[in-house]
This record gives structure tokens, C-alpha cells and sequence, in this order.
């Protein structure tokens, strides 16, 4: 059954013609001003709807328009109208100012936005709102292989996201897009801190290739009615990391999850370091798929990281079997091969004797993924 | 004709069976003790032999011996005790004393140096010294297509210099070995100068795989006896500079090489970084494995290391084509698809109005790299 939004909201997705085939814009609308925050690529080449997007951070918006198949990056002045003019006729259909309407866009860079197909597309789109996410979730998606959707409920309120993204994910956000909506009743300042603190903590530690985008968005829609608890922080987080999950797992080329687990690091974000230093290396990541339990390609990259780590320190482990302890290898090669033959394993590392700990997502690197990078563009 | 060694140093390589098959452990001998400097890894878990080689550093030298298909890293009091061994042997051999031999080590990590072989290879390559530098060029390699030698002469002075290296190259060294002789006349400190700057702007400024190994190392040996001119210093840019593009060259699955330009950045170390940012972007390697102009995804990643350029102060070309200039794209495609169509070709691009800037090289990223690293371990 179709993911339903909270009460309030209607969204449609649409097919204009910007990608040769299937739904591309996408539309959805809350019946009233809503109260949102967002989170944001720090990419210097931001893309013009980032930059739009951006500069509404702390007013009240009605609406948020999508495509994809079109990144609407480094387009410059063009570019910039693209998203007026989107945000303009979005603001004509419902009858609201175009400051009151998000603009997100995701796809390859550099090509104008054939802003006549977004406009004409959002027509059909305001005819076609409804209360399931279901074809919006389709509209947002490029290379992904399906829809990714989370709901949680807490403390009385719930929370309903949509995210996409495949490649060109990176700690740091990604070329990812996550549309969430929740009925609790928060302010704009407290919605942002939520919402930085969730990002931080879930699509900050997912990587599919180390490359960031110039579209990362993450927006977080509340349109009130219910007062949340305690819990809402740790729901938020909970849709925040299932959606983050779900992008890895659907890495383009990607065969296996890979869960990196630091732990006895000096502080949290240190761990958080190695643990990227570890699925940034293409060693690593294309010697986990073909299986092989290369782990010194970890232990290396780890200390590329953190030059100040001691070897005779460090522990670490492929699935259940541990191969390095105590500055030396300890064995284990054929139970780590084995639990790498799956479609989900857990590298452990233990660096130290601090308290800094982290998780982070990866994938496998394989030659399907360069394959499909290798063209398109021209 | 085989390179020579400047007179006073003889060479040999010989196979002890580390390798299935091929030369896999060198001797380089001096006739006399000799000044030397180096550069090594900063990675946390550099091998036994780069620990034993920097803690010689500041006092002269007899030989060095070196061995491929075993990194001899992580391997923890075995790996110390293999490096001390050999050297012993070597001593013995040569009448002097263990801290005269300097010994470096290049394979897969965390499997224990088989030591007995290194011994018995160590008194065949005793036997065969010569001063021709190609058998010992030939048994410092792994993955390589062939040997690397690089010579200048400067103002009377001679250098020579032989390396390997195909993967696990990275800024701030690579899995890279790089042996260098002159008969300059210089004292340790200024020796150790002169190498640490021509490293910083050669071997530092190439990457394969933005994966740093455990076992980078760069040594200069002087035997003195001629008193370098002011053109030594270039000499010696010239040779580490020859030797780095060799390495780049043969990158292991690279069919490319890829020349990154990149002016008016802040200062020249934001060049570097920017530079090495699109080198580690693997979205922007596979697409110029493919031969596509993917431009967009090399301002991604200039954007992702320095949130403060200006897109509208960009300007970006692939080969002779400008295909982004004041923050559009600017058209080129065919010509840039037409320059990357052969074995080399050049990205350059203008950041800024900064007088920072930085020549760097890697390569492209191919099917073929991930099938080489996808096993091998067990």
C-alpha cells in the first residue's frame, strides 16, 4: 500500500519530458504555510535550486517542486531563471507567493533545465495531488532502482520521508535528495537542530563513492496540529538512517552493504574520520567485491587517517572473525571471506583505548559502477 | 644500454622465491660509506622496513636491500625481526654493521616475510653486483609493465634514479619506492632538504587511487666527490618529477594519463588540494575512462574541497576545449571529447584570481583496475 503523508499534504509526480522515459517532476503541496528546515550540500558549486532553496531557510512555504534527470548545476545565469520561473508558476497554481516554494533538482550537471517541460509538468502535476507518496517517491529518482520510504511514528506524531540516490554520495550529504514531513508542532529553530542533528548522523555517514554533489538537499516539513515528546528526535533520526540505509544499499554498481564500525577512537569524530578514510579507499572497496578479505587495505587506510595511531593497538574484524589483533595478523582469512560472500557485512575496527565511536554505510566497488560512469555526457 | 649507478655503487637483483616467478629482491651496495636522506610514509601502520630505514636517518649508509611480493606491514615482532635479520645478513656480507643497510619491502600486507628466502637471495645478489642498475630495477616491482629509470646530470654532478610503483599511489607518497644515487658532494642536512622539497612537488603531486601505503619510500644516496652546482636542485625535481609520471603512467587498469592544471587559487597549497580532489574523484576517473567530457562532475569535486570558490570566477577546459567559463557551460564537447580520446590530455582550470597554482597527474579509473583489486588475498 502507498506511503501516505501527514494530513495536510498532497504530492503527485509527473512525466514532462526532461528524462527520455518515466516520471521526472514532482509536486507536493501542504494545504496551509508550513514551518520547515533543511539541510544542504556545502559544495561550492551549488546548484541553482540549492542556492533558491537556501535563501527561504526561516519563513513559512506552501510548496516544493522536484525534477529529476537535470541537476540545473553549473548553468549560471540561465539557470538561476530556471528555478524563478519553476517557483513562479508553482506560486500561480496555488495561488502563494514563488518565496513560498522549495525548488530541488537532481541528475547530471551542466546542461540548461528545459524549463518549458518543468512548467508545462507542473500543471499536470497541481491536477494530479493526492494523499499517497507514491509517485512522487518515483519522480525523484535517477539512477536508483525503486522508491525509498520511511515512516516512523513517536510520541503521537509521525514522520514520513522519501529520499533518493545512488552515486555521487558522499559523507558530507550526496547526491541525494530526502523529503520529510511530520505533523509535529515545533518551531522553526528547534525543526532546523532536529533536523541538522538527524543529517549529521545518518546521510553524513553513508558513502557510495566519496563525491559530493553540488544537489545534496534534506528537507524537513512540519505541519503541526501535534505537540511532539521526547521521542521525536530519535524517530527523526531512525527515517533519517533507514533512508541513508536504503541509498546504500541501491549503490549504483554496489553488491554488498558495508556497516564500518570504529570504536576506541580519541572522539567521536575522529572515528567518524577513519571510518570515511576506510570507504573512500577503492582499494578496500573493490577488493570487498570480489571478496576478498584484503584487510590490510582497512588497517592502510585507517592509518592514512590518523598517522598517530599504534599499530600494536589496533584490532580488527571481518564479520565475526577476527584477522588483526595486537599489531598482528591473527588468521580467520576463510570465516571472513565467508561472511563477505553476503549481501551485508560489518568491518570492525578497534583503534585504541579512547571512547570515540562511529558507524558509517558503504558499498562494494565494481565494475559495473565504472561501467556506468564511464559515459553519457556526450 | 642498462643505466649506471655513479661510480662507487654497484647493484643486483636476483629471484629468492618470494614471487612466483621474477626478480624479487635487490641489492644496492656502496663502496664506501655515503651521506643519505629520505622521504617515507606517514601512514600509522608503516611497514617494519620503512620504521627500520627512517630510524637510520642522519647517519651514513653501506647498501640497501629491498624485496617485492611482501610489504612486510602489520606483520608486527615477526616483521621487526625479519627486517633486523636481514640486515644482519647483508652486514655480514659486507663487513659493516647493520645500521649501515637501509631496507624497504613492496607487496601485499600482513602476510610474514618469508625471511629465509630474503637470506639465501641476499649472498646471490651479494655474488652478482655490477654496476649496471637493470636487474635491481627489475626486482623492485610488482604490478608494474616494466622498470622505471630516470638520469641528469647538473653542473657536473650526476643523479640516477630507478622506482616502481602502479598502485596504492597517493599524495603524500604511494605504494612507490624510489631509489636515487648522485655523486654530489652535499652534507646530510642539505641532502635531506633537497629531497624533501623535489618529493613534495613530484611523488606528492600523483595519485592512482588517493590510497596511501604503508610502504612508501624515497632515498637519496650521495657518495660524494663532486660539489653540485646551483642547477642540482632542478636536476633533481627533473628526476623524482620523470619518475613519478613513469608511475603514473603505468597505473594499474589506467589507459590515460591525466595532466590536472589548476591557477589563480588563494595560494599554491589550496591549488594542490583542489588538484587532488579531482584526482580522487572516482565519478570523474570512470567517466574519463569512457572518453566523456563529464565536466561537471570536475567542478563537483573542485567545489567539495573549497566551499569558498565562486562558480561565476570558474573557467574549465578538457584538452583545448573551454567547456565552462564565468559560471556557464561554454560548449567543446566534441573537440574535448576529441582530446580525450588519446593517452594523455590536460584539465585545467582557473579557480580564481589567486596566484596559487599546482600541475598534478593521475590517471583514469577503469574496469580493469577493479578486476585486479578484487582479489588475490586468499
Amino acid at each position: 500500500m502507498a506511503v501516505r503523508w501527514p494530513a495536510g499534504i498532497r504530492s503527485a509526480g509527473v512525466a514532462c519530458g526532461i528524462k527520455d522515459e518515466g516520471l521526472d517532476l514532482g509536486l507536493l503541496v501542504a494545504d496551509r504555510s508550513v514551518t520547515w528546515a533543511g539541510a544542504f550540500t556545502t559544495n561550492a558549486t551549488a546548484a541553482a535550486p540549492v542556492r533558491w532553496s537556501r535563501a527561504r531557510l526561516g519563513r513559512p512555504v506552501r510548496a516544493l517542486v522536484v525534477n529529476s534527470g537535470n541537476a540545473n548545476a553549473c548553468t549560471g545565469e540561465a539557470g538561476e531563471r530556471a528555478v524563478a520561473d519553476t517557483a513562479a508558476r508553482v506560486a500561480t497554481e496555488l495561488g502563494c507567493s514563488p518565496a513560498e516554494v522549495l525548488v530541488a533538482s537532481t541528475g547530471p550537471i551542466g546542461i540548461d533545465l528545459p524549463v518549458e517541460k518543468v512548467l508545462a509538468g507542473i500543471g499536470s502535476a497541481a491536477a494530479a495531488l493526492g494523499p499517497a507518496s507514491d509517485t512522487f517517491a518515483h519522480s525523484i529518482l535517477t539512477t536508483d532502482s525503486g522508491i525509498k520510504t520511511s515512516v516512523r511514528s513517536a510520541d503521537g506524531c509521525s514522520i514520513v520521508g522519501v529520499a533518493k540516490g545512488a552515486a555521487m554520495i558522499a559523507p558530507n550529504m550526496a547526491t541525494m535528495l530526502a523529503f520529510i514531513v511530520t505533523d509535529a508542532d515545533l518551531s522553526q529553530e528547534v525543526l532546523q537542530d532536529h533536523v541538522s542533528g538527524a543529517v549529521d548522523e545518518s546521510f553524513c555517514r553513508i558513502s557510495v563513492d566519496g563525491c559530493a554533489s553540488t544537489n545534496d538537499s534534506v528537507f524537513l516539513l512540519a505541519t503541526g496540529g501535534t505537540v511532539p515528546g521526547q521521542g521525536f528526535a530519535a524517530a527523526l533520526r531512525e527515517v533519517c538512517w533507514d533512508l541513508a540505509e536504503q541509498i546504500v544499499r541501491d549503490a549504483e554498481g554496489g553488491t554488498k552493504l558495508i556497516r564500518i564500525e570504529v570504536a576506541g577512537a580519541t572522539d567521536d569524530a575522529s572515528a567518524v574520520a577513519i571510518a570515511r578514510g576506510i570507504s573512500d579507499s577503492v582499494l578496500w572497496r573493490a577488493a570487498a567485491g570480489g571478496g576478498d578479505p584484503n584487510w590490510g587495505r582497512v588497517l592502510a587506510a585507517a592509518g592514512a587517517v590518523d598517522p598517530g595511531l599504534d599499530p600494536a593497538k589496533i584490532s580488527l574484524s571481518l564479520g565475526p572473525a577476527t584477522v588483526f589483533s595486537h599489531g598482528r595478523p591473527t588468521g580467520g582469512l576463510d570465516v571472513a571471506t565467508k561472511a563477505m560472500d553476503g549481501e551485508e557485512f560489518t568491518v570492525r575496527i578497534v583503534v585504541g583505548e579512547g571512547s570515540g565511536s562511529a558507524t558509517f554505510l558503504t558499498c562494494d566497488l565494481t565494475e559495473a559502477y565504472v561501467t556506468l560512469n564511464a559515459g553519457g555526457m556526450s
